[in-house]
């Protein structure tokens, strides 16, 4: 279905991999990945948290830059119009529910910014830290994909990166977007892989950083 | 379907309208408004054009901002990895698929900026116009709902707008992306109403102006 | 001298108050407000610590939104070339340079943002902040005049708002920059203006929101 | 004097060119070039103007990218609150003034945009092309020194980049705001340096690529 897409010209090319990539990780925070919240702890995300720990294990070897963040506010006051209450009422500087999930957050390494938007790149210094690294490729993984990584992958896109999505990186609350999200984004944006794909570069990428 | 993003806490509210309205069309080009280019002529955006038509009459009677914009480039050497040929290849300045659609933009009243990603919030001038004219409230028309549409709903919530999305006034290639991105952003970020409601306001704001 | 600027133009007319003020505090951190870091404790800085603090006492009384910011990176792999090593090699998370300056801060009424270059408005959520308040004028405070302020008046100029900066509430290492950056911004993008002046628009606007 | 600023640890080390520059060209328009223009024709700005020509002349035989740009409006209703009245009466799109200057722009090479603040950095789409082309070294040249240059090169560095300022490349309406923010920058963001210096990288670089 929806082949009218691609009857005139959307997804007629792959973007393929660059040089030097750098990963962002989008609100991997406990209000998400911990079930004892209310938007936490939807089987698609808990599947991308694993995914996405076995990913960053390699990209820290490789010594491949990481940007991690969470969304959080100082007060319902300084959020915007959000229309789901969780987040404005909850994710509040010292919430529990804005701490990082540790399976995925290495203080040591990653560099982590607060956001405030959907997008990891909206208003946070990210780009300061990937074009220091002179990061030509960015891999996106965390969650939701119909939220928050359907923006950071428009963003990076917008930005003049390649942009690669390792679908099981990324979770949802339901499969349906989930899957319509990454359909809009591989006609356009960015290339959608699987999990082997990303291993095989990252591993490149370490061989060559050793 | 997909009553589990409501269960959890989305959608859980309407914005509503503010005091200062703003509008901004995206992406109403030849390119896109006339079948005669590869991308162009989709029975949504024709639909969505005469819609969009009327709303701006409207809105011009009440003194109301209107930004309008294009995509071009000034070859495929700047513009970002489109997986789109004819965005890459075509839309470049001078290229008559970059012509505004004469429909929609009037030079005497309208603000036009060229634009290079899907937003027309991303490095664009136009927050230096809403912010002048102390637009609290950005309505969104133009096309692809499930592309540029998207991207500027992402990026007018994030800049503390309320949103407002008239779903008669966006098109798309095909009726199923159209839909599915309408719901992603309204359980989020933005109302999406009918064309009706968006004119009761505006006369409002018309009347008041006067 | 310099009047030159005025022949061909420059500063010929003043921007005046607008109706919704919002106040952006820079770096007002113990590394600058605080003699026992190697930036810290300069006396025109320590002059504007006792005016900003005066202003914002009457500032929060008349409810008018309140945004303060402090300079921090993760280490120095994500700081931009800083040709200031103190910055790149101290202002770290958890630092003590980093702390908020106490004469300044109120925890429970400002919105706090961590900013990584020099301007508060540089890919922070200031913006998100001020439109949802509705703000037109940003009054500008804090150090130094010849660095951080610099670049946050230009970008408060960039983004549509009218700019005010009170001389006494800004301050620098040493006073010849201070005066020459006062210049410059005031010949183009801001109206520089005394504490009385400022304190007498702040007091209007707290009877107004009274 | 001033040194105080070395002594508390500004301009501590040079920040050194990278391996991919390119270059910004900040309003090199007829309205600062042209001496029949109010604000056009300053003999710091001829001296720009020439000497900009000949390094882009051996930039684009090397390869580099050329990012160019002038400011222009729709409108006196969508500019932001300039004190300069030629800048919001006059720059507008079609006018004589907001052509680009014929010794500098080469419309088969460079990419040129329209910029609506002072840097060219501030919602543009330079960064797109930029990090498309792996740029980690920005040279800025155009005008003027105490305006446009300061805020583009504040820009570049906040971004991440490094900055590389050519004195003989950059014009002003006078030398004392011209030396003096060079002095400002070259303490914080940037390196200020001769042509020859600039000429003998570009040339390292055109070998490299050839």
């Amino acid at each position: 279905m929806n082949d009218i897409y691609k009857q005139v010209g959307f997804e007629a090319n792959e973007i393929g991999f660059g040089e030097r990539p750098g990963i962002a990780v989008v609100d991997f925070q406990r209000g998400f990945t911990d079930a004892g919240f209310p938007l936490g702890g939807r089987p698609l995300v808990e599947r991308a948290v694993g995914n996405t720990a076995t990913m960053l294990d390699l990209a820290r070897r490789g010594n491949v830059p990481v940007a991690t963040c969470y969304t959080a506010y100082s007060s319902a006051r300084d959020a915007p119009y959000w229309k789901i209450p969780p987040v404005v009422n909850e994710f509040h500087h010292g919430h529990p529910s804005t701490e990082m999930e540790p399976r995925i957050y290495d203080a040591d390494y990653d560099v982590v910014y607060c956001k405030t938007g959907p997008s990891i790149f909206f208003q946070t210094a990210i780009m300061q830290f990937f074009i220091k690294e002179r990061v030509d490729t960015v891999i996106i993984a965390g969650c939701n994909t119909s939220g928050c990584i359907r923006a950071s992958v428009i963003d990076a896109f917008s930005y003049g990166f390649r942009v690669i999505v390792p679908e099981p990186c990324v979770g949802d609350v339901d499969d349906g977007p989930h899957r319509n999200n990454l359909t809009d984004v591989g006609r356009r944006y960015a290339d959608v892989v699987d999990l082997d794909t990303v291993m095989a570069y990252l591993e490149e990428v370490r061989k060559r950083n050793d």
